[in-house]
């Protein structure tokens, strides 16, 4: 992939702050804990699935303030030259630890966690959220799709509707992640390897004078992949017989179609399906596919499947590629903490009036329970980073607002896995990051760890995220510390 | 702004189709008109602005396929060498006329038309389609905002929140369109030469001891720019009363604050600035700007409005850079033409059960007609290519749906505007886009060629878009032929 220049792909305000940390502190800035985490499971589905952390990499590795960069910088009279010199020579020199991409998460949980001098860490704050935000946004929004369509393919087809090139093209990376088995945009497919797919549109048919001549031409040039696209006209009365026709003539010619069928892309799917489907077999075309597209989402996939819809591949566009309804994922970056001079990590806290807005403080952890007995997660626990909990002790849970809902969970009972991995070391790059087809499979393989109760896509059970004793009783020492003083 | 190769930002299907018009004529296709159009105004609004085209033509100008695009096609096993090799020697060399960027459109007018043989004009339909869904999108959606904030600043802080780093930096573009003050999007400052602004965040607050010497050293360095965040830790007892103590000292020490004031982003915004306005004049600082944010969108700023919120600085973010609500544009790319052996441009049509989606045939374009007295848009006309109106002449407009709602507009009474401009004339590009700024201001006057009953945000009256007697025969000859015909 060609590496391009986002280093100003900030908010100007980072920039303000960094000259005035820069001012401060020199280039010896006190070292800060930030935490990207979201609040609310996109479509209050119960989890979302992390996605982006590779062009985070990438972002950060590619940062440099290029000669043009600084001059633009200094054609806005804000900054002064020892600042813009510091910034010619700036390098990301901290740590990032992130949950790796595929893996289900939920609310208030750090998906990345940034400890690094506060200007730099600033600075990357707005490119992280953006491609975590889209991303994560875009495959917890297939997960869903994939979930309706409950084992048929899914095929992403929105690059035309997509909020630009880059959600046309990372958010057909996303959707592949979450599930989907290809998409149509051939950029997506050199960039990250995966699969592309699709067949022919509506102008097809039109250019020639009539649709059977269209669908024969089609069908000699890709007999291995030949979906014939039968609603230009009139679906039942002119499409179908004439897509029968063709697979007939090709038959008697004796040209094998390997993958063949007909797609559906307007009027009353259920209906049409169910008439098409007739007509195929009728034909002797029982294994014809019977594709879909039109404004999908996991509602109507849903609602297809319940009125017997005889539909067995899905291409889906606008809906997904946007997540329509539910637009942003509202991750945010907050301050954790801050190093005091002997490198103690001193927790920070944000108050706000609404109690579920306040952060919790300090350098933490996440461990993931799991049952023993079936797999699924049980609950996360946020910890601090200096506590250890281990498999063969037994393991109190409670609920961080209403304490009194607590558990014991017995040793031998439960597994425990830390989600955190390490991806820079002191500014430099210790992950490598997976495939994105191995991301999908893991991916495929987390959702499995969901029960099916915090699966489906209505009015789910949510997983608990639950603090550590320790970390419970360092953020109400805060919230008590703060909250009676005037500042 | 750095050059992309974006060639292979296009959907499979529409190489598979160029292939097979390939073998069909070799590289002498017919030439085909195609249409860019849309079918509802975003959130039921009376107006769309049209957004992109400077993208749109930086994409055709750099379309090529390199080395390393042939070989992934190769890669694919779908594509011959034949085909392969006349990709490699690709140029687009057909016509693209455009409605310029920050006109106001409405539905079913062709915003761009492509003239061009159908394999090349295949190929950009998806990328086209993108570029112009997205920023005319966000443009319509700002300008719903800008409106709602009647006057006062808006400034577009979406950045972390939109779905994607291009959705970021061109959906800043197209903010400041639309009428945005600036952006915090420093990389879209240097691309389109557009203001930058913003303050610092709560974390600034945060690494201080205390929330007044955090004030006080961003004043001290921003005396110019001093809008400080109130609401860290209690907005009317901590964050205004520290604010108002810095302005105070600040003038006691004889540093002028050129533009100061205070940021809300939590909590009751219309409460809060009430109180914060009356604590401020009450300590002579009726000056001060109150800047708020927190997921603002244009029924918030109107709510708060009719609160009489004391907010007369707006800066938006999530709801707007991914236009909350109503997540894509719909613009699709039909077919509309193709030339016969004489030259001449056959009309054609896509029928579909629902009569609103049938495209309107031919090589068309736009006239926009005025009212000499006001300069409102009366309405639109869509004519054939070869037809002229002027305006000293009687002029019969008619409902094409409900053909007896008619009206003679009086010679003389009416101005006539031709919408499109030639953008592209045998592959080479004959137009130069306006700045960005230039845009902007052009798109304001624009915007004040809608009655006000146009631009309301709720239920707003629609302007016509009629077609000519010529296209109405056409299109109503197309779809008598056809219906009636198994094809």
């Amino acid at each position: 992939m060609e590496t391009r220049d986002l280093t100003l792909l900030t908010d100007l305000y980072e920039l303000t702050m960094m000259q005035g940390y820069f001012k401060r502190y020199k280039d010896e800035d006190e070292i800060a804990v930030f935490d990207v985490f979201y609040r609310e499971n996109p479509y209050n589905g119960g989890y979302a699935i992390a996605c982006g952390l590779e062009q985070v990499i990438d972002y950060i590795k590619n940062l440099k303030f290029t000669k043009e960069d600084i001059d633009y910088l200094d054609s806005l009279n804000t900054f002064d030259k020892e600042f813009l010199d510091y910034l010619a020579n700036f390098k990301f020199s901290g740590d990032l630890y992130a949950i790796p991409e595929g893996t289900v998460v939920f609310p208030r949980e750090p998906l990345i966690k940034v400890i690094a001098p506060i200007s730099e860490a600033q600075l990357i704050e707005p490119a992280i959220l953006n491609f975590i935000n889209h991303q994560s946004l875009i495959a917890t929004k297939t997960s869903r799709v994939v979930y309706a369509a409950d084992g048929e393919g899914v095929m992403e087809f929105g690059l035309r509707r997509a909020q630009g090139a880059d959600a046309g093209t990372f958010g057909a990376r996303a959707a592949v992640i979450a599930g989907c088995i290809g998409t149509s945009n051939v950029l997506a497919g050199k960039f990250f390897g995966i699969p592309v797919m699709g067949t022919h549109a509506h102008s097809w048919i039109m250019s020639f004078p009539d649709e059977y001549t269209a669908f024969k031409n089609y069908a000699k040039l890709y007999p291995n992949n030949c979906l014939l696209l039968v609603d230009t006209y009139d679906t039942l009365n002119s499409g179908v017989p004439n897509a029968i026709r063709v697979f007939k003539e090709m038959k008697e010619e004796g040209i094998e179609l390997k993958k063949y069928g007909i797609r559906l892309d307007s009027g009353d799917l259920a209906y049409l399906s169910k008439e098409a489907r007739k007509m195929l077999d009728e034909a002797g075309f029982e294994n014809a596919i019977i594709s879909a597209s039109n404004d999908l989402d996991e509602n109507l996939i849903t609602s297809l499947h319940i009125q017997g819809a005889k539909i067995n591949s899905w291409g889906v566009g606008t809906h997904m590629i946007t997540s329509k309804g539910w637009s942003s994922f509202g991750g945010v970056y907050k301050l954790a903490a801050v190093q005091d001079e002997e490198g103690i990590f001193v927790p920070k806290i944000k108050l706000s009036e609404n109690t579920e807005k306040i952060t919790n403080p300090g350098n933490k952890k996440i461990y993931r329970i799991y049952n023993k007995d079936d797999g699924y997660i049980r609950a996360d626990l946020l910890s601090m980073n200096d506590e250890s909990y281990i498999e063969d002790k037994d393991l109190e849970l409670f609920d961080s607002v209403d304490t009194w809902k607590s558990a014991i969970l017995k040793a031998g009972t439960f597994k425990l896995r830390e989600l955190f991995v390490q991806v820079f070391d002191k500014g430099n790059c210790v992950y490598e990051s997976p495939s994105v087809m191995e991301i999908r499979e893991n991916c495929q393989k987390e959702l499995a760890t969901l029960r099916p109760e915090t699966r489906r896509l209505i009015n789910p059970t949510l997983v608990p995220v639950d603090l550590s004793n320790k970390l419970f009783r360092t953020k109400m020492g805060l919230f008590k510390e703060m909250s009676g003083k005037v500042l």
